[in-house]
């Protein structure tokens, strides 16, 4: 299966039929434009409440859009059809904070005390951005968007400690201003960028080696502009070892049948 | 007279008797607080149409507030007690495009054929920013704003055109991403910066020397930003020669009886 860009045209539903069915495992930067993208956290039932607060407490990094009751698949509020353990394209499967495993469906890992985080994710706002006329670098390169850990601390909630991991686009100072403003109308997406300019302020020593995802462009009038990053519970998860977890892997997310503008303020 | 930052705390009444007797005659940065300040542009009614065009197709440079009939010296939509032809710090008066002198009020120069031109400043801005907890660094250290001829070119209008004229405020970029989402909420005072970061990239080789008001610290973790500025029309009437031509002194504004907050979008 081709798993470059043409799937960008792909109707949301075929998507996710071949998402369902394990036949497209990528990023799905750039897919069905317009429709709300999700990062996913599954925690077992005792883990669920420390890290609900820990969501609330930081809303910039872990925009929470919706839970599910312990063992439950399906969110109404996202959508009727999708079922939470298939619809991503890889999940990520931890044990006392490990990374043990991708998969691309949960269906021997599913658990009945395993409650769902649906977060939002940047990728809600590019098409957004893209309809203002700006170029989102890592879309017109055909990769997966950089995201690096930083030195960015989050609030902590119980177990819950670590710090931001942060998505990052490249542009012009006249277009970062319009990304700024752009993305100030989706704080379910992660709102406005929480840095931008020097790397190294925020922890990142190697601009051109991404923690996850792909490195892009960045040309010599242009600035790293940098988001709060759904990646960033997947760091926490790691110093705070839980026994079990599942994420979706990092640029490879839920796409709801919610529209992004549906989420966007103002 | 002092002339320092404790003006800064004086009713808009008694700073504006100031002003009018010639008793201040001083940069106006950070007095009276969430009034609205200005900028002046006086021409004779036959250069009028096209500065009036001139404003319309460069909003940011020129956000016009008001205009006036020819010979009228108040303006009841900022003010009723308001006297163009004295209310302003210092004005500066340019013959054929080149700056002659500096008056503190324009008795002996009014004509009958003069058309004021009242357009928003940066200044008013400065209140929201400061009630949002960030610091605008030449308030802090009691000076005029730093000011910039620039290499952005302004659309032209009949026998006016020239560069944009900037204002810089340095700030940390987390701060920065702030201040552009409170400006953006205030069009009439130039909204949202224009450029951030590289100051040669609009055309501004030496950021320590401005062209117009005073220089400031630049600290290591900061970044130049940099807002369309009401200065802009001095620099194109020295390019565009008009026969006869008074504005405001740089950073030495008209203050209205009007709030900035009223000015606000969204």
């Amino acid at each position: 299966m081709d798993q470059g860009l043409s799937l960008n045209t792909l109707p949301l539903k075929e998507l996710r039929n071949l998402i369902r069915n394990n036949q497209f495992t990528g990023s799905t930067t750039g897919c069905a434009a317009g429709y709300l993208q999700a990062n996913l956290v599954i925690l077992p039932a005792e883990w669920a409440t420390d890290f609900l607060l820990f969501c609330q407490k930081n809303p910039v990094a872990c925009p929470l859009i919706d839970v599910t009751q312990p063992g439950e698949k399906y969110l109404q509020s996202i959508g009727r059809d999708i079922d939470l353990s298939t619809d991503v394209p890889e999940y990520h499967v931890f044990y006392d904070g490990e990374f043990e495993t991708a998969v691309s469906d949960l269906s021997t890992l599913w658990r009945e005390d395993l409650v769902t985080f649906v977060l939002g994710c940047s990728f809600s706002f590019e098409e957004a951005l893209i309809q203002s006329g700006l170029s989102i670098r890592n879309i017109d390169e055909g990769k997966n968007v950089s995201m690096y850990d930083t030195s960015i601390p989050c609030q902590s909630s119980g177990k819950f400690s670590g710090n931001y991991v942060v998505s990052m686009r490249p542009f012009t100072s006249i277009d970062a201003i319009r990304a700024i403003q752009i993305t100030t109308r989706f704080p379910k997406a992660h709102g406005a960028p929480v840095h931008f300019g020097d790397p190294s302020l925020i922890g990142i020593n190697d601009i051109s080696t991404p923690n996850y995802g792909d490195a892009v462009e960045i040309k010599p009038n242009e600035v790293p502009v940098f988001w709060g990053c759904g990646v960033t519970p997947q760091n926490v998860i790691r110093q705070s070892r839980p026994p079990f977890c599942i994420t979706h892997a990092p640029g490879k997310m839920l796409i709801t049948d919610r529209l992004s503008s549906e989420f966007a303020v103002l």
